[in-house]
Parts: C-alpha cells; sequence; structure tokens
C-alpha cells in the first residue's frame, strides 16, 4: 500500500494532461510562430488551451501568460510591474509568502523600492489591521498568496481588495495562485485583483509550464526579451506541448474535487487526532473555510519531522516537512515561525497534501502509519 | 509529399525523446526537491540528463543551468552576468545576433552600461579588425552566436577568444548555440569562452526546455528568483519531463547528422542553381566550412518571400523566409540588411533548414517544387 500525500510539492500527471503532451510532441509540434498551416494550427491550440485557463480563473477577456513555472509567473508579476515604476514605492508582501515572490524583495530594493512584510496572525492568516497601516500613497504593489503552501490557509482577499481600494487605490494586488488554482474558486475580474500566478504541476498537469493572468489594464515590462512571443511579455517560442497538457489538466480537473479532498482531509484529521495525543494542526481549522480543502499541517512532538517523514517513507506513505523548495536546507519553517509557533512544534511538523486522485484507502493507510510510527518513536524520543 | 525543411524554426520530437517525456510524466513525476526515495530517482535521473548534456558540448565538469527555453539561457548569461557589474562597463554583440540577445540590449543600457554591436562582412560573418577596435578595458561581455540562425554562418569563436584574450583579458565571452549545438562542433572548456545557451526543440528535444552552460568559476545572478532550485540560478520546480526529453534527444543525436546535413544542402544548392537562373545565396559559400551543414538562405528575385513560401506551402514544402521569431513582423530581415544585402534580393529570401530526419527525397522535392513555381511566379512578376 502507498499514499501520495505531497500533492503540494507535485501532482502526477492526469491521463489527459499525459495525452495533451504526447499529441503535441508528436502531431502538433510545428513552431506556433510560423506561417504555414500546422504552425497556425498550433498557434490555435494554444490560444484554445489560453482560453480554458483563463475561463476557469473566472478571467475570460483577460490576459494570460504562459510561463516556464509559477515562480517565473510570480517574478513576472512582481518585477515586470515595478521596473515600470519609476520613482521609488512601497511593495508589501505577505510574511508567509512563497519564496518565489519573497526573494524578489532583493530585486526591487536594488530598483529603489522600500519592500515590508505584512505579518500573519497564529492562524497564518494576513493581519488586515496591520495591512492597513502599511498601506499608503506610494504603495504601488501588495503580494498576497491565495492559499499559503505549508499551512492551507485561505487568504482574504476581497477584504485586501477592499482595503485596497480604500488606502492604496493606485496599487495592484498580484495574487500568486500556485497552491489555491481550481482548489479554492476563483473570480479573478469580480475580484479586482490585477495578476494572478498559477502553475501546471500542482493540479495534474506537467511541470515546466506555468501562467500570469493579467488585467488588460496592466502595464508590465517583460523579464525575459526577445522574439516577442506572448505579445512581447514572455519572449521564447512557446511550450506548446506543455501548454496543451496544462490545459488538459484544467479541463480534467473534477468540479467536486474540493468537496472531495475537503472530505477527505477531514477523515484524515479525525483519525490522526484519535490516535495520537497531543496532536496539533498549524493553520486554521480544517474545518474553517479558510482552511483550504487540501493541506493539513500537523505537528506530532516531540517526534521531529525527519524521523518522522522517514519512517513514513518506510511504510509507503510520502509526504513533506513544508515545502519541497526548502526540502535540502533543513531549517525551522519560516512560515511556522512567522504564525509564532515555537521550536518544537514546528520542527515536529509534518504537510499533508491532497488532490482529487487521492482516495478514502491512502488517507487510512497515512493515518494508521502515523498512529503506529509515532507510538514507536514516541517512546524512542522520550527515554 | 511532403518536405519539412524548417528545422531552425522547430524539430519533430524523435521518437527517445517522446518516450523520455511519456516516462518522466507517468513515472518519475515526483518533484525532484522532494526528500523520498522516487524523488531522490527524478533527482539522480536529472543529474544523468545534465552530464549527457555537458559532455555533448565538451564542458564535462562545468556548470549547466536548465532553463524554459534558449531564450531565458541567452537573457540568463547576459543579464545574469552583467547585473553583478557593479561599474560601468562596455558589451558587444554581433550586430546579427538573434533577438534573444539583441533585446537584451535595453535592459543593460538600464543598468548603466554600454552595448555596443560588432558588424558583420558580406558573409554575415564577424568583422574581426572592427572587434578589435572596439575592445577595449571596460569591455566586461561579449556575445557572438555560433551559427546565425538565418544564414547559416558559423562564427570564428576561436578567433574572437583569441582577439579577447589580447585586447580585453577581463570580458566574458557568451555564445547563443541555439543554431549550433551538436550541428557544428563544440568543445567549450577547450575554447575558452565563459557560457554557452541551448535549445532542446532545435535538436528533436522537446519545446519549452533549453540550457545555459557556465564555466564553473564564472559570477552570475539568477533572473528567476525563488525557491533555489539550479543552485539558485533559476529557481522553479525543474520541468523533469522537458530535462529528459533534452537528455534523450542529444544521445540520440546522430554522430554522422552534420556530415548527412551537409550533404543534403549541397545537393539542394545544386539543383536549385541548375534549375533557377540567378538564384543567389545569402551567406558563407554553401561548400565553405564556415557554413553551417544545415541552413540555405538563397534569394530568388524576383520573386518575393511570402509569394513563393505560399506557393511552396501549396506543394507541402514548409521552409521559412527568415526566423520564425520574426515571421509576424513581416519586415525586411535585419541580418541580411547588416550583410549589406539590397531590399530586393532580401525580400526574395528563403531559409531552407535541414535535420539528421531530412531525406533525399525531400530534398528533390523541395528542388522541383522550387523550379516549378519560380517559373511560374517569375512570369508573373515580370509581366
Amino acid at each position: 500500500m502507498e499514499a501520495y500525500l505531497d500533492n503540494s510539492a507535485t501532482t502526477r500527471p492526469c491521463g489527459a494532461a499525459v495525452q495533451a503532451v504526447a499529441d503535441a510532441l508528436t502531431e502538433g509540434w510545428h513552431n506556433p510562430s510560423a506561417l504555414y498551416k500546422p504552425a497556425m494550427l498550433a498557434q490555435k491550440r494554444m490560444e484554445q488551451a489560453r482560453e480554458t485557463c483563463l475561463r476557469a480563473a473566472g478571467a475570460a477577456g483577460e490576459r494570460l501568460i504562459f510561463t516556464g513555472s509559477g515562480t517565473e509567473a510570480d517574478n513576472l508579476a512582481i518585477l515586470g510591474l515595478m521596473r515600470g515604476v519609476r520613482k521609488p514605492a512601497r511593495v508589501l508582501m505577505l510574511q508567509v509568502e512563497h519564496p518565489a515572490v519573497l526573494a524578489c524583495a532583493e530585486a526591487l530594493t536594488r530598483m529603489g523600492h522600500e519592500v515590508l512584510e505584512i505579518p500573519v496572525d497564529g492562524q497564518g492568516l494576513c493581519d488586515t489591521g496591520k495591512l492597513a497601516e502599511l498601506l499608503n500613497g506610494e504603495t504601488r504593489l501588495i503580494c498576497v498568496m491565495q492559499v499559503n503552501n505549508e499551512t492551507g490557509a485561505v487568504q482574504p482577499l476581497e477584504e485586501i481588495v477592499s482595503l485596497r481600494n480604500r488606502l492604496a487605490p493606485e496599487a495592484a494586488v498580484h495574487v500568486d495562485g500556485v497552491q489555491g488554482f481550481l482548489r479554492v474558486p476563483l473570480a479573478f475580474t469580480r475580484l479586482g485583483i490585477q495578476s494572478y500566478a498559477f502553475s501546471g504541476h500542482k493540479i495534474h498537469g506537467p511541470k515546466g509550464v506555468g501562467g500570469l493572468i493579467v488585467r488588460r489594464d496592466l502595464r508590465l515590462s517583460p523579464i525575459i526579451h526577445g522574439g516577442g512571443q506572448e505579445g512581447g511579455w514572455r519572449s521564447g517560442t512557446e511550450n506548446t506541448p506543455g501548454i496543451e497538457g496544462l490545459a488538459a489538466a484544467v479541463a480534467a480537473f473534477p468540479g467536486d474535487g474540493a468537496a472531495r479532498m475537503r472530505g477527505l482531509k477531514l477523515r484524515l484529521w479525525s483519525l490522526l487526532r484519535e490516535a495520537i495525543p497531543g496532536v496539533a494542526v498549524n493553520g486554521p481549522d480544517p474545518e474553517d473555510p479558510r482552511s483550504a480543502p487540501h493541506i493539513l499541517n500537523v505537528s506530532f512532538p516531540p517526534v521531529r519531522s525527519q524521523t518522522m517523514l522517514f519512517a513514513l517513507e518506510g511504510r509507503g506513505v510520502y509526504v513533506s516537512a513544508g515545502s519541497a523548495c526548502a526540502s535540502h536546507k533543513q531549517k525551522t519553517s519560516r512560515v511556522l515561525g512567522a504564525m509564532g509557533i515555537g521550536t518544537g512544534r514546528a520542527d515536529s511538523a509534518l504537510r499533508f497534501s491532497l488532490s482529487p486522485m487521492t482516495t478514502p484507502e491512502e488517507i487510512d493507510w497515512a493515518a494508521a502509519c502515523c498512529a503506529e510510527q509515532y507510538a514507536v518513536l514516541s517512546r524512542y524520543v522520550r527515554r
């Protein structure tokens, strides 16, 4: 028995995505910028893929720039916007943003901009009171993720947009939606944000492709310069197999996926709570709608994350201790630290992340293995 | 009968590449940054792919950063190097570089650097005398492509490196090898250049993946910031299907591919010359070793490129008028202009580009169709 519960690191490409990639490699492989018919068909399929993704985000009629990753999409939104702002300005970023956002701060500072972090509360949610204090007339960009990748905290985007409208109307709101796209409802245009980044491989699409949705009226400079593909915002021959695989995954994502994941996540939480004394959830309560349907972050003190991780791997259960991006650094989670969670509990945190492919059997197996390994390891630690 | 002779725009992915992508999508899809065994296997396969590419470039032991395209690799080499140069410096670019290189000039200028173009001669080859005049102690970067994408001119890299060593020893040499990789010999380390960009989809690999080879001692800043993948030089979850597809294409590229392509290109040139009065080659003589084995650029005045292109498409012959990247702009080729080729001849230029998959039958069919269409169209134009 195996249980793959690291879907926030990456997902298994679905059959439709694999087929779409294969078709684009074997049949529709022409360069969409060329002028003969097979190339124009490739172009047409790419535009259909664009429409599919835009509609799924409630962004029909807006602009979608395909990129090589969610990270590139975040970089394009942030650096591409702020390079066009000539006067020194203020940029706000949620303290628990993904490194794809936070790591842009240095480049922004070099451009002369001021970057400040918006604190989060004990559940990892944006402290909107503090945000209100930080917003001023010089603010040109607010970066808030839709769903935190470690805790599953769903950020209050509507409230943030409304604060922006009132206190810093010239500021754009960029949303990193890599962990939220399709799993948490989104109405891009209605919400009134300026840009939204997403990634293929988190939704059963292929790796190597992502996208940035931007409002038609947003002024953006490219970060990759060249032949002028993607409307000039992202040069380089278009990754048509990746793009078509991404759109196929979007189209195949089940409408009831979020509800099913939430059901399984609550089942997992309930099984863990029954079996393991002192297990604590990091992030909003799993029943709270501000907890994303697919991420459960829990601590099993005194067993350290790495120990539990390897023990679970031995039983075919694949989870992670925080984000895959930071896994090799082996440091205490920055996200949990920002939430005021102490080192002991943070160092015993595990992230379980689900997908619509997750089965009840996987959940039961993972819970049973956690209980079993906790019983062994906690005794060992206590001795 | 069909003849696809637009391999410099893109190539049909080879069987080995398609299989490698499919395997990585269906079996090896784990996140290589995760810590469990299937993820570490994905990591290991990626490192093997890296070795394969490095060895093919004569760069064993150097660094290879996988990117989302050849364009991104060029941008990383140029902007990543020059962002670390704090004092205003001089950057030289061959006048006929690809837009992926030339379009970086604006960003470089904004950083305070001076960008100057190195002229080419009538064959599209670097004017090394002029280069010597432009090199000075402030020069920090020289960008010279290995093979020109429109004419197939093979640039004199050894001579350029030797001029650099003598006149501007602190300057790095960056080579855009997108049109040369595997088709023209390269010994990266021995040659003494600092960086080399290549792309998967020009060598029968997948789109959406490229690479930048850099000398171990080169100081480079990232242009995409985030989780620190690819040694911190290119953040974002690694595109393992693309990377494995690329390496499979490299491994499958036939050792005698260049010789076979040159033979077929000479056959095409000889057939065209026999059948079409006044046909002229743009670039070095096809028999000259400074003409790449796979690109033949010829003009059929007075028939305009677009007219000939569409006529040939009707016969199943796919070629291009210059580069695919510039195809929608419909302007006279910047490259041919830089070579001093007049508008009449430049506006009737067609680029035939071969690959190791090109067959003698395709060549004969293309030549016959050119002769046939030329006979019809040139009469029409003259009337």
